[in-house]
């Protein structure tokens, strides 16, 4: 008997072969592809033709190297992206990699046509994610956000890396073919106004599909909690459906105020149906909706015991759990697996909501949504610090998150305040990794 | 604190607008969608124009009738439209229907203007679901299959039925405007080879698209049974992960036999992750995917107890599920809504499978799953008769299922070929259901 991951994964591999003018967000949907894709365990690796021509040419190539009537320079990037392009074929045959994310422009009828042959040699299926923008001020604004720190311009006034950059669009735009092949694809148009998808079938490229349609590019922080200090947590006991201590009533307050101080005017929040978060969100004076998919691990027959009841009631329990905390299910409850499972319509709906959302959730949980904004891989996921009455505040950037933490335990509410110019940890360029060795550049 | 539902339903109400010419399937998706709208327990209701003017009209209509140079009549079929949208838009105003279906060719931009003015008035949300497919194959297949039994041509011929039946097509033709307008609209092409969504968003718009995508026409049959019988079904506890009896294991090997008996050479098999399934689908010869999904609904701390135990230890929780069973949520376990909310990924994968598929999974599951192929309102799922030892086949036809009980219990091996010639259960023109008083006709 296989798991469904199994079953899934015993399909062909998949490359996603973006396709699109600069500046249009193909990075951006491409890592946001593989992000999702680590998070649902499914080995991928992002490879991108631009940081390879980096490393092979060096940096700051001027527009006139895009010229596609420059005959020598488009002989040497058509080379430098099929020599990517057999990077990744041959890690995706030889070195598990079962999701190929190829990011470069692929704007040819010509090039694609190559892509399609080699990849249909190395019998592994195509998906097409082209991004189709005219708009010129999101354009500037891209470039604006993601080219004016791009190793290209290095130490160039932005007014001049823009123009540059409009002029290399200019000389893509010459030679761009849009996708007329009857092959599958999906067409994203204006920042997903339109779709339009192609002979898509199969559960990763629908799944694909589904996830992007839910991308904006709305700038709105989420929050992620967990509950207040239970009176389980004070003794150490897992599960259950304790209510707050004291001290976690106490945290439940703080996160009102500070939630305040924020001054969202349309904060939503999410709590799991248990009674420690949905307790937590009252005392908070924020109205709330319960997911049960955001209710903790469920620990099965375990549940309400101590790790150390468990070590002694259940060694061999305990120790299979050691081994593998990811897969692990506890007899009659879940794994962490299991979790992210269900955890999957949550994360759209943080992805789809044009609001502020905080989340009162709980350890595991909190856990598995961390990992995924982090673009970690799914293994890291049960070991990530999760620590109680911490508020982490996740602001979307370009190609990942900024994240913040406020530690709202120790003080009172008065000195909530102070709290608000905390560190920042930027995960902006997290790599995006899979069991594979892999790098933030290909 | 909200449920997820409620907070959904807090939305405006959703009228999806079908368009299209004549046999292109639009009363097919349009009650498909209203199949899985009633499923995830949202109020619908699916407005037929056609039912409607036969109903004021009588049927029989020929096809010159529908020539849009017949002014008289013209005018006729636009008031009989607008007297059902009206109706539709009352009942969404007045009476608890929170989606309507509106299930009209709307192919003139005229129409579908004074459609979009309506909604508005009413603060109703809209989305077109636009069918498109010029296959003659196909359109004369959707002919016979549907129109052959149509009211219009009671006691026709079938040659001349498809002969009137392509020149009303042919009127229609004439005025077609495809959708052009910049609003939210899905157009489906070719039985989903091809897909356009345009400016989609919210809840229920991207799940009826994403739900869409996985529809398809080839025929396959769909089995659902439930485990062989469990040591603690003969000792009538609930839950638990028990092994299988001695009768279990019996019939374990009779459903092996049956699958056999069937020959179906891609069949695919889907069990639970408890030992009862999977030892069900092991004995049955049968290699199979284990699913957290398909887990019988978690009774949390009634689990490994019988009903006569919970009555006695917990009279009020006893008394609260016998109350409302589909809303009941055990003490940290689960509700039926909850079983619902976490099947809708296997909903999603029985429909995209091309393959025939066995489902070998438990009371609760398997009612729900059953809601959902008979085409009823959430409501009726905790209540539905799925015997231990039977297997149900459903045969998708052009508007429902055709439903087959087999009993296996009472035979040995040798007997179950004379099981195949079975009572047929038609299913095929089950009503679509709210909680609204709703028939299957508007
Ligand atoms: N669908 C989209 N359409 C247009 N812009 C988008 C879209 N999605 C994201 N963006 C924006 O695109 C910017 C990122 O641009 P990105 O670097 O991904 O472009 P690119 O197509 O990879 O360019 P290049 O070809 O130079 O590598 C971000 O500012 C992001 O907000
Ligand atoms: N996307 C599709 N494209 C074409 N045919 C389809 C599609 N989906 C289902 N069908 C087929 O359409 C047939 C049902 O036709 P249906 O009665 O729904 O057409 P209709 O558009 O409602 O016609 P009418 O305008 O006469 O009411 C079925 O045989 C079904 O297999
Ligand atoms: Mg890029
Ligand atoms: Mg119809």
């Amino acid at each position: 008997a296989r798991t469904v991951k199994e079953w899934r994964s015993d399909r062909p591999h998949l490359v996603v072969a973006m396709a699109g003018l600069p500046a249009r967000g193909k990075t951006y949907i491409a890592r946001r592809i593989a992000r999702y894709l680590s998070w649902m365990g499914v080995q991928n690796r992002w490879y991108n033709v631009g940081n390879h021509r980096r490393q092979v040419l060096g940096a700051g190539q001027p527009n006139e190297w895009f010229d596609p009537s420059n005959e020598e320079a488009t002989r040497i990037r058509s080379n430098l992206a099929l020599q990517v392009l057999d990077m990744m074929i041959d890690e995706m045959t030889n070195k598990g990699v079962e999701v190929g994310v190829f990011d470069a422009t692929n704007t040819t009828l010509e090039r694609r046509a190559e892509l399609i042959r080699r990849c249909h040699e190395a019998n592994i299926e195509l998906l097409f994610v082209e991004l189709i923008c005219y708009d010129p001020e999101i354009i500037a604004h891209n470039i604006r956000e993601t080219k004016l720190t791009s190793p290209d311009y290095f130490g160039k006034p932005a007014d001049e890396i823009v123009h540059d950059f409009l002029l290399r669009i200019a000389h893509y735009e010459r030679a761009y073919q849009t996708l007329t092949e009857d092959i599958p694809y999906i067409k994203y148009v204006d920042v997903g106004r339109q779709v339009v998808l192609n002979r898509i079938k199969g559960y990763l490229p629908s799944h694909i599909c589904f996830y992007i349609t839910h991308l904006h590019t709305t700038p709105r922080p989420l929050y992620l909690s967990r509950h207040g200090e239970s009176e389980f947590n004070t003794r150490e006991i897992i599960g259950g459906d304790s209510d707050l201590s004291e001290n976690g009533r106490m945290y439940a307050q703080r996160l009102g105020k500070f939630m305040q101080l924020k001054a969202h005017r349309d904060l939503v929040c999410f709590t799991s149906t248990l009674r420690r978060t949905r307790e937590t969100a009252r005392l908070a004076a924020l109205s709330s909706v319960q997911w049960a998919a955001l209710d903790e691990l469920n620990a099965g027959t375990c549940d309400s015991m101590t790790y150390e009841d468990i070590r002694v009631a259940y060694p061999g329990e305990y120790a299979a759990r050691q081994q593998d905390k990811l897969r692990y299910r506890y007899p009659r409850g879940e794994s962490y697996e299991d979790v992210i499972e269900r955890l999957e319509t949550v994360i759209l709906e943080l992805e789809r909501s044009q609001s502020p959302v905080l989340v009162i959730g709980h350890q595991a949980v909190n856990r598995a949504l961390l990992a995924y904004f982090r673009s970690l891989a799914v293994d890291e996921c049960p070991i990530l610090e999760v620590p109680l009455h911490c508020v982490i505040e996740l602001v979307p950037k370009a190609y990942g998150c900024e994240e913040r933490h406020y530690y709202l335990d120790r003080d009172d509410v008065e000195n909530i305040e102070s709290k608000l110019v905390n560190v920042v940890k930027m995960q902006g360029e997290m790599p995006i990794t899979g069991s594979v060795n892999i790098s933030n550049e290909l």
